[in-house]
């Protein structure tokens, strides 16, 4: 076969806000691809199905010399992140053709990738979706999991808080905290979201543009564990209405990701009511949790007892737009770019 | 003995900024005690010798109906706190004429207590002076020691930062920590108190009103433990100049409590780098630790191991004076107000 084109998404300039489609990310076409003939010296040719657009990837687009957790992305260069494909061709052991794997890869619709680091091969025991496997089952997925049980000590008639509950993170939490028997209040941007929320089990599912968040946990308070995704307003509100030796969970801070960094004015709660708060990064959990991890979650998944919900985007030349709408909070469940049927 | 004043002071009004001397707090003579026939109802007369002045007694002058860790102090009553005092009368079991006795006491010469609740006898076996008992061998000292070894997790050459380094409890925790093998980097608010923190072994002594924390931490860090005494800007330095996994000890906000709120902007560093923060409040580490705190701090204050400084403030009636050098950072070390010889 000839060569076909390898669409790719290139990191394009430095946003200071939002991301802007078009010009924090391009959609390139200028690279081609054989794929019966590219040599893969010892490694595995990959087409790339489904990518997932996650909230972190807002820190990724700084510039090289600003240190931070994850590695920034390199301009000029495709951005990446976890997906699922499918193995055309295959030099690696422990990967043939046929193979579904889940990994970190470049954005861009075949790779060609040389380490087995940073990609597995999908038991799909249950059936399910390859797209599970970047949201509820995969790296949030991970995140909601691994973090509730490290760090949560959560007991039966206890009373979480989880912000951004509606998202792939919050959605599990709030369910896995429903199965430990809790009392769960959660909140969310959109009447959709507040819908599905409940929809999961969430006992006080409310949307924060339109409701008090602090009204609300002074009346169904106070809050034993509080799962922060967003930080600001909404975590000096559950500092506020925290109980005496609560647990926060600290996952992440959307509210500062798209300007000026979200401001605390409520840290004296923190030593005033004993609180622990516990950050962390969902990569340095997963040794010890990988396996439980999948013994258990896609179960729960294929026998319905966890519920999640996707946002499909379908090409990845749309990838800049799924990127953006979820820092505004605009997605309505999992941003999955939908990139080719097998 | 016919009757003698019993000189108190009384909270008189809720500041709004610094508390002012002669208008938060009023001292007041309008009181008589005598001291060999007041009725003691099955309790102890004791007479008050040395009292302690904290920061967190900021936080009780507020009105009543503000909730918080510690009770709200009365308007038109004394005030309280720790104290040292010897006993006068008893009819209250384990107590008797002479017995030294700490406990929290109300800010007056003379107290009549009934309950063994928050008082007990001082064995003073390696002959400290009393006062001692309400700094480093006191609520201070225990403050220190017990979330020292309780949150630390400290292993020899880490590096440690403590805020507000020349206070009771910051100089005890820098000097745990040298025990401990830890690098101390330390801060406080003047050169007096930086000369004391290099004279107890100090590694990195500053004055954070002149030098840069920030600056300082990059240079000298990064910081596996850090100890807030202070909250606000030096706390965000910390979060900034923060190793992968340490540890937050999160013991008073004083940059916060005589005005607005302090406000941080680097709370995302604690997902970032997998931070812990604990907070606590000393009275519920001491079931856990109190024995062995008596059985180590005072030898080890005896032998000169453990070195301590006093700002000693003469007379009951100076006692708004030292609370408002607390509060201004403007004391020379642990506030004792001296109210009588024996």
């Amino acid at each position: 076969m000839a060569p076909i084109t390898n669409g790719r998404i290139l990191f394009n300039s430095i946003p200071s806000g939002y991301p802007e489609p078009g010009k924090t990310t391009i959609y390139d076409t200028s690279q081609t691809i054989d794929i019966d003939n590219a040599p893969l010296n010892g490694g595995v040719l990959v087409k790339t199905l489904v990518l997932s657009v996650d909230p972190y990837m807002r820190g990724r687009m700084r510039a090289p010399e600003v240190k931070s957790y994850a590695p920034a992305f390199i301009l000029g260069e495709p951005t990446n992140g976890h997906g699922v494909g499918v193995v055309l061709r295959s030099e690696l052991q422990g990967f043939k053709k046929g193979d579904h794997i889940y990994g970190r890869f470049a954005h861009q619709e075949y790779c060609i990738l040389k380490s087995t680091d940073d990609i597995q091969v999908i038991e799909n025991t249950h059936n399910l979706p390859w797209s599970a496997y970047i949201g509820v089952a995969g790296m949030p997925g991970q995140t909601a999991y691994m973090a509730w049980k490290e760090y949560s000590k959560a007991k039966k008639g206890e009373i979480v808080f989880v912000s951004a509950g509606a998202g792939p993170v919050g959605s599990l939490v709030a369910q896995l905290a429903k199965l430990d028997g809790l009392k769960v209040i959660a909140s969310a941007g959109s009447p959709e979201k507040v819908k599905f929320m409940k929809d999961i089990g969430v006992d006080v599912a409310f949307n924060y543009k339109t409701e008090n968040t602090a009204e609300i946990l002074a009346k169904e308070g106070p809050v034993d564990v509080y799962w922060d995704n967003v930080g600001g307003p909404t975590l000096d509100a559950a500092l506020e209405a925290a109980a005496v030796n609560a647990r926060f969970i600290m996952c992440g801070t959307i509210s500062g990701y798209n300007g000026e960094p979200a401001i605390n004015k409520n840290i004296h709660q923190i030593f005033a009511k004993s609180l622990t708060l516990s950050g962390f990064l969902v990569g340095r959990l997963i040794p010890k949790y990988r396996t439980e991890f999948y013994d258990t979650v896609p179960g729960l998944v294929a026998s319905g007892e966890i519920r999640y919900s996707e946002d499909v985007t379908k090409g990845l030349n749309k990838l800049g737009e799924a990127l953006l709408s979820v820092q505004k909070g605009s997605n309505r469940g999992k941003a999955v770019v939908w990139v080719a049927d097998e």
